[in-house]
């Protein structure tokens, strides 16, 4: 197959430099841009596509569980940021502070919303009066801004799209129900749409959501068996409400607060999909979010009949509710063949004068390579078998990863060594103390991703740091 | 029919206080809070239903013509901002300017985006190179930020919802045919979505976006006669390219400028809605935006079967693709009758014991208050036609409104004495001097809304202050 091989080069080898190579994706097939402050992005329509994707798909699953979208204030004053103390402690380093508008300072300086809990503690104090009104189920859609010292795209950055839901509840129990449901949603989805397996789990105290009375968390495994966080649901149970005056009037008629939950999802996502199914070629999507499913390529377009012919494939599988793109334009076969390859179009189907005498199409898988010889009448059948097996292939390939980078450990040395030599993650028992959670760190260099939801016990059940007897199993890793 | 006479009641009538009419529909729909920020709005579940209705349909229009969703940051430097002089002065008094990132103060202050022109351009600086890649047709979803001195729910707020879209073409020619195309785009909008008929023209050069060679709007009249400016689409001509250094490769291969557009429509279209179509029982929506277009409502819902008959006819409802809502709830049939016309909900079907012997069903009109009994077997056409009928209705008398109450005069006295006795529009012939322009708002009380796209000669043909000859056809109004 012809390339053009000076933009192949262009990328730096995973084997190499993983991180060159990561933002070699991110920049040439151009889902971003740095913009002119540091630290922020722009979100070219190429990657904006796959956020919308995402989101739109995302959006229907919080409606489908009776969420509603609401827009909160970007801003938010100081002495509202500052009423629960453990959030502003977590937040304040962080924040961007706005101190005039117009021409005028202001009295009291503005936070950009690092996360929205206070917002929505402070609008449900004003309209919540009644358990009928309960639940209360808001997410919003809209960028936050967190004065990260050092960033990079998707992953990190100053500036960053998400959904946050946040939610009050009658009982304790209901929103804790509520963090789970909503854990399962984000873990669904990225099975189901993303083609990422997930560890779901909860946090340690130490990495749990500042202010939360506890923090669950799908962790993903990237192809450098690194980990990355991929999702969070917090339980606050009624400590935001008390903070923040939200009360309401009970079936019993006295005075109660409700139980809150928060959750939320970024454009983090993106960077999980990249280091989850991409390779030397570019990047790779799953099916469900790429922005053209299919892309179709006329061969020797300027031959008679040819340009009709590919027109009439590519209407057939947008007949299919499919997102298709023809590319009718004058660059090489090759220059075609490697962009699409860099953009991770899951299906390339090329049709040329050879093919229609044989009444045929060739379709090639992005993420394997494979190429079939399609008869053009079974041309839908195929395209639908082939975008399932695309989703399937990645899903299992990153399942299999995750499981055989995934090791059993007894002591803090052997996980230390495991991961120095095989990287991933390793599962060890913990005694639940911060201080073991601390060595763990500064001495093998790993941190608690969770403690995974189905436990099991391993060896002698000691921790692997003090040896005391513990019954805690830790899943640990080096994270993004 | 019973109410809920408390909650009617509680609004304000059109005619004692249009104003306050406006605000209590905004608060007691539910569609708006007050946020701890002055005047920074919260959008509350059905208020932002609205919105996204809106979006949705305006982001398929604008799909449909070939542009493409992109995600600029909120901040920009301030030097950035100041690159181009009229930008910068028509916007400086209402920036808000963070200072400080983190703990540590920033080098240089950053902007929160009042319009992203500056950022595109600066964005196209670096990412374009030949004609090839022309045009761009880029479109963004966000709120920005003006420090407006006086607020008011979705018409002049400091933080507001909105699109902006943003491209750049080879040739003047073809951007100019895109400021035309999208200010059609957002005129058809306001027809066949929101119910709105609009006049099409150009601004003064008073009125206009500041730094555009060209800005064209849309303005509607609400039902006190006022002006409201409902979208806008400008021409920048290479201005801003040159300020900015955005250059690419042209098919001569010299090196040229791109020309520019941007448009936008926000939130002030529910405030347009609002104030187009609603009435002192609250809230009216025309069809395609309304987040519940029909509500069933079950009357003597413990009567055995009702529940069931009345599920079984929400359920054929949305057979046809339609947003609808069962109140199965245990409030009286007079609340739930006030809430929903509260919330503008288009048809209300009721069914109860005796409509099921009779095999039929009521439906009223929330904007006739029209009541029909239509045989079961008959809902699905009725619903249909009835919903037509409240759109098609909507505009007629919008549009018999918007044409009655445009006047033509000849003197700018005869338009001041015409506007205070009727309220409304009037039309005048106008030399193009700023300062008649001046006049007219000074001694009148009318500022300029546009002149016409579709212009007409006025008597003698001369302008209305100065009594020179004139050319020009302006509409003048009192705006919101």
């Amino acid at each position: 197959m012809a390339k053009d091989k000076k933009k192949v080069e262009a990328i730096t080898s995973m084997e190499e430099d993983f991180t060159k190579w990561y933002t070699d994706i991110c920049l040439k097939a151009e889902l971003v841009e740095y913009s002119s402050v540091k630290g922020f992005l722009i979100l070219r329509p190429y990657g904006y596509a796959i956020w919308e994707n995402m989101s739109r798909i995302l959006d229907g699953m919080f409606k489908a569980t009776g969420h509603e979208n609401v827009a909160m204030p970007m801003l938010m004053p100081e002495s509202l940021l500052k009423k629960e103390g453990e959030l502003v402690n977590g937040f304040a380093p962080e924040v961007a502070w706005v101190t005039s508008g117009g021409s005028e300072p202001l009295e009291e300086r503005l936070a950009v919303r690092p996360t929205s809990e206070t917002l929505f503690c402070d609008h449900w104090s004003h309209v919540l009066q009644t358990h009928r009104q309960l639940p209360m189920k808001y997410n919003q859609w809209c960028s936050v801004v967190r004065w990260e010292k050092s960033t990079r795209p998707f992953l990190r950055s100053r500036e960053f799209w998400w959904n946050e839901g946040h939610t009050i509840h009658e009982t304790a129990e209901e929103a804790k129900a509520e963090t789970e449901l909503m854990l399962n949603t984000y873990a669904d989805f990225c099975r189901d749409s993303l083609a990422i397996p997930v560890l779901k789990g909860r946090k340690t105290d130490k990495e749990k959501f500042a202010g939360a009375e506890a923090t669950y968390t799908i962790e993903a495994m990237m192809k450098d068996g690194k980990a990355l966080q991929s999702g969070t649901s917090h339980y606050f149970g009624d400590k935001f409400s008390r903070a923040y005056d939200v009360t309401f009037t009970g079936r019993d008629n006295t005075l109660q607060y409700p139980f809150q939950t928060s959750w939320g999802a970024s454009t983090r996502l993106v960077g999980a999909v990249i280091m989850t199914h991409s390779d030397d070629n570019g990047l790779v999507l799953p099916p469900a979010i790429a922005p053209i499913q299919v892309v179709v390529i006329p061969v020797a377009q300027h031959k008679e009949g040819v340009l009709d012919a590919a027109y009439g494939l590519a209407d057939r599988i947008k007949a299919l509710g499919l997102r298709v793109k023809t590319d009718d334009s004058d660059q090489s076969n090759g220059w075609k063949y490697a962009e699409y390859e860099m953009k991770g179009v899951p299906l390339r189907v090329e049709i040329g004068p050879k093919d229609m005498e044989k009444e045929q199409c060739v379709i090639a898988r992005r993420d394997t390579g494979e190429k079939y010889f399609v008869p053009l009448a079974e041309l839908e059948t195929k395209v639908q078998e082939l975008l399932k097996a695309v989703h399937d292939d990645l899903y299992d390939a990153a399942a299999k990863r995750l499981e055989e980078r995934t090791h059993t450990c007894e002591t803090m040395e052997e996980a230390k060594a495991m991961v120095e030599e095989k990287g991933g993650f390793v599962e060890t028992m913990w005694c639940g103390d911060l201080e073991c959670e601390m060595a763990m760190k500064e001495k093998a260099g790993l941190t608690s991703r969770c403690m995974p939801f189905h436990q099991k016990k391993i060896g002698p059940c000691k921790c692997a740091v003090c040896g005391k007897p513990a019954d805690k199993m830790v899943v640990w890793g080096v994270a993004y």
